[in-house]
């Protein structure tokens, strides 16, 4: 049987939304994670607004978190410890979604991981700017944004 | 005894984020209402991270819903009915925040009122740029928000 390249840096994340009050009650799951893209899921229930489509304010959470996970995860693998933070986000909001949310996070167009991963190695801090899009159901995106997050080396 | 001119709008609102299951689990007080400036309170232990201080999702959220909440009662004291969305926001995260949150949404500068009130009026959509802003104990900001709400007339 293959065994998950990233399965031990999944169930890390998996225990981290789980142990983070403001996480845990976005009720989010891994939906899955090539090495490239890290794909987080909620459920619309936990997650709609007086109009019956998802809250912008958890759209917007639920990006950020998957640009989180996905520096996390790249740090991870290339074995640094570092706390991460987001140090600044763009969000733009295109259309209603009336569906369960899934969002995907990958490094921004023309981005690359030296900034993080070289310079984090070389000076103590590292930043990536992760691209994060929310899809509807029928093609096309709810929400997209842009973030830069920020490691500092921890040990 | 002097009557809260805002009080039946802050009741409605209150109401609302009751009912909104994202923003019920947030915790969220409505910490004050001047016509000018919303002010929202949420309790650090509900939102707080890996590092012990506030979730950047949270401190977006806490803020996209005092310029909503901000724009709903400036709608509501002008006797227009109309669903508010967010369409776009600018974030900056600063420093950590290590206590409770609480969110101030205002006009941005140099923006008016008139694109909101006054071109809803005309043709049913307006919109208002928001500024909002998380503040640190000690002074300064944790977080900085520039977003623009629509407004759609419904009836």
């Amino acid at each position: 049987m293959p065994t998950d390249p990233h399965a031990a840096g999944l169930d890390a994340l998996a225990a981290y939304f789980r142990g983070m009050p403001p996480v845990a009650a976005m009720d989010i799951a891994i939906a899955g994670f090539d090495g490239d893209c890290l794909r987080l899921a909620a459920p619309l229930a936990r997650h709609v607004n007086d109009k019956g489509c998802a809250f912008g304010g958890s759209l917007v959470s639920l990006m950020t978190l998957a640009g989180w996970g996905l520096v996390t995860l790249r740090l991870q693998a290339a074995g640094l410890r570092a706390d991460v933070f987001v140090a600044d986000s763009a969000v733009r909001f295109r259309k209603p979604l009336y569906a369960d949310l899934e969002a995907a996070a990958r490094l921004a167009p023309d981005a690359g991981w030296e900034p993080l991963l070289d310079v984090l190695r070389a000076r103590g801090r590292g930043e990536a700017t992760i691209a994060a899009t929310v899809a509807l159901p029928g093609g096309g995106d709810a929400a997209r944004m842009t973030a830069r997050y920020v490691a500092i080396a921890t040990g």
